[in-house]
């Protein structure tokens, strides 16, 4: 199956796009129309803290978020609407019956590590379209990179055995459902239950059964019989519906009967218990009829944390599949990501908004590696630095409202975030309480920090 | 501006909608097609175990679910991608093809309150059917009734106080922000800031202005007044860009300016700090101004608890602004909601799974009321049980695939929520520690219970 992770999949029809804001971001864009306000500004998007116990994050939804901005525009319905509410004027609304978005953008990579303070992202355009891009920025790229990083720490803690992506019933809706497979996907997880998603970008789709199939049987054996009849070379049968241990022995004599005809039972699924003593036992048995090739598999309830215990514990699972907590970001469903104006009209400017502040000017973040080739240090400079042994992270992805660079095929990014992950020293990946990955200001930024404090004390004006 | 809530808003199109499921749905399905198994099926859609500090849940998404299942169906680029995996037949193929939900579903009302083990609603259709449904059904109604009952406790935190949601950037998702929009709305939200979602369901549009905005002009003071020009009688100026009582006075004058030319200042908006202290300063500033028709405004970080805390301290703040942390349901992301079969093939069936086994059979719930119109406890009955003097709550509201009841108007769903918390005695509506409503099981599902429970110890056979 070819990926079709080229299409774009945006969350919402195009002429709809515009809508999906926040109203001051409208009445705002009128307030600078009226103004005559067209001047060129940079919004820096980057996430002020880490969520608990987090010491990176996963760059993921950046490609979508782009997507939306080339789509972005206000269909009748919406230009009608906003006419309806009294607020706009007839000629600010005519300009967003004409409205496309003609900026620029420079972003890390989908899949890209990122720490606390860069920037994921940089929109520059005239001030109305970059504002009007705040509201579908954030709501893309926030939540994505929070579940491919809550991803990318299950793949740590399973240490090489598959997890596959069951999160599709509970994530928040079924936009967030396709891009929790695909985050988990890029994270490095192996396997998706969401169909859809499988089909739109190319993962490979993986199930067992549900408890639902062995009730609607007579009973356990007829059921599992009936599936393996089916799919003799791809059956897990899940074992909690009445009881795990009898029913690990119903699943042997079936396995048995397979190999007698010259299958093999791929699996058994534990979903419900305590899954390091019923792993055990149900190896036990498998084992003791010399079917050590049958797989187990647990699903329910996992999550980093659990998995660790479990695989550091010796549990013999050879598979999980993760879906509620890691689906949702259970610890952390929000973080603190925002969308500041750090530059208009060839001004740096900033905020300084009790614990909120922001730092000015258009930015680069550069990337150190130690000799080992193991990432030891970014910092966060101005966009016109330079720092010649450094990577630079932001590349420009979008100009005058198209893409420049395509965007990242989902297995590319899926290597992006192995390759961080790889790069990075075990201190910043741990599960709980990693060290804080050195992330520094160039001296040009804090000159420009500096600099605008003094004026803005001076005079209330925030001019550079 | 008319609602626009009647017309159907599908998360994906039509043809996707088949898709939107767990692999494992659709190898079951051809396992049920290859065994001529097309009994007809009921599950049951329920909650085990309330999230933290809920004491009772609002329901929420029911209609966006039947919307869902009226059009679930498969496109030929679903189809050609399930031929593509090699799992299915050709005949299975052709059967999806032409497959439409031909089931019926009984379910409460969109802003029904409901408690644990209580089905929110039952789909009754052939198996294949009816497990083809559940993880869309799940995925609608378990994350918009977790949003409407953190929007509902903000409501009841709030006394009166009117709120808004402040949330699209930071749910997961575009349709996560538009369900986010509606679902606070009907707990009794008064206006969103999401205005692709006021557009869609009626809902009033509100906001105030960013940081950028006043970072974008070269003082505070000419912000506030380009912004006030424009929206002479819809201004509310925020305070906290660079010193939020400096900001206070500043607004000051702005409101006087406007006075003299006839117009009155809206509000100003506390968006940073102790929003306790704060309100209280600038409360004082404008007061002693004569400005005490300004309201205060305050957002960014709040929920329930933090509303409680300011509402009791006596907090001077007039409206609320509640976005990221209610629009992700943050201390309760999830919940435990299920989708079980509970008879096949006119069978009651159950699981015993440890911690989650399930009642069996069709049912109804009957919501009991004191003499003085308060709720007093609900009854899990099997369906075909009469309680006199008791309110059933599911209504047929799906018959062979075709909708009976039309969707809920928003304004009758947020009525519902109105008067199901007004009936609800204060012990169980408490923030923290609520109080467990109780919720028995009727004699009838209890004998059915003891039944199957005998009938598998007995037999391994679930029968009744």
């Amino acid at each position: 199956m070819a990926s079709q992770s080229e299409q774009p999949h945006l969350p919402l029809p195009a002429g709809d796009i515009g809508l999906l804001t926040d109203f001051y971001e409208l009445t705002m864009a009128q307030s600078y129309f009226a103004e005559g306000m067209d001047g060129e500004a940079t919004f820096s998007l980057y996430v002020r803290e880490y969520p608990p116990e987090r010491g990176y994050l996963v760059a993921a939804g950046v490609d979508d978020a782009l997507d939306c901005l080339t789509a972005l525009s206000f269909n009748d319905a919406s230009v009608d609407y906003l006419r309806d509410t009294g607020v706009f004027t007839e000629e600010f609304l005519e300009y967003l019956r004409g409205f496309r978005f003609t900026g620029s953008v420079r972003a890390m990579p989908e899949g890209s590590l990122f720490f606390t303070d860069e920037p994921i992202l940089e929109v520059t355009a005239p001030v109305i379209a970059a504002q009007l891009a705040e509201t579908i920025v954030i709501n893309q790229v926030q939540y994505q990179s929070l579940l491919a990083t809550k991803s990318a720490r299950c793949v740590m803690a399973a240490e090489g055995r598959p997890l596959a992506d069951f999160a599709a019933r509970r994530t928040h809706g079924s936009e967030a459902s396709l891009r929790m497979a695909r985050a988990s996907y890029i994270a490095g997880f192996g396997a998706t239950s969401n169909v859809l998603a499988a089909r739109r970008y190319g993962i490979p789709p993986t199930g067992t059964m549900a408890h639902s199939y062995i009730t609607s049987f007579d009973d356990e054996a007829e059921a599992f019989r009936a599936y393996a009849r089916r799919f003799p070379d791809r059956s897990i049968l899940l074992l909690d519906t009445y009881d795990t241990i009898d029913a690990a022995r119903i699943a042997v004599d079936v396995a048995k009967d397979m190999e007698a005809n010259g299958h093999r039972l791929t699996g058994v699924r534990l979903d419900s218990g305590d899954f390091d003593d019923l792993s055990r036992q149900v190896r036990r048995i498998l084992d003791d009829a010399g079917l050590d090739y049958v797989r187990i598999v647990a699903s329910g309830g996992l999550d980093e944390y659990e998995l660790d215990r479990l695989v550091q514990g010796g549990a013999p699972i050879d598979m999980f599949g993760v879906g509620t907590r890691v689906g949702v970001s259970a610890d952390a469903p929000y973080c603190d990501m925002v969308y500041k104006m750090v530059c208009y009209d060839g001004r740096p400017v900033m905020k300084l908004s009790a614990g909120k502040s922001s730092l000015p000017g258009g930015k680069q973040v550069f990337r150190q590696y130690d000799a080992h080739g193991r990432m030891a240090g970014d910092v966060i400079a101005l966009e016109d630095e330079r720092h010649e042994s450094a990577e630079p992270l932001l590349a420009l992805a979008m100009s005058d409202g198209r893409r420049i660079l395509p965007p990242s095929p989902i297995d590319a990014a899926r290597q992006r975030v192995a390759d961080g992950l790889a790069k990075l020293p075990d201190q910043y990946r741990k599960l709980r309480a990693p060290a804080r990955y050195p992330v520094s200001v160039s001296a040009g930024v804090q000159r420009l920090e500096t600099q605008i404090r003094g004026d803005l004390s001076a005079g209330r004006s925030q001019g550079a």
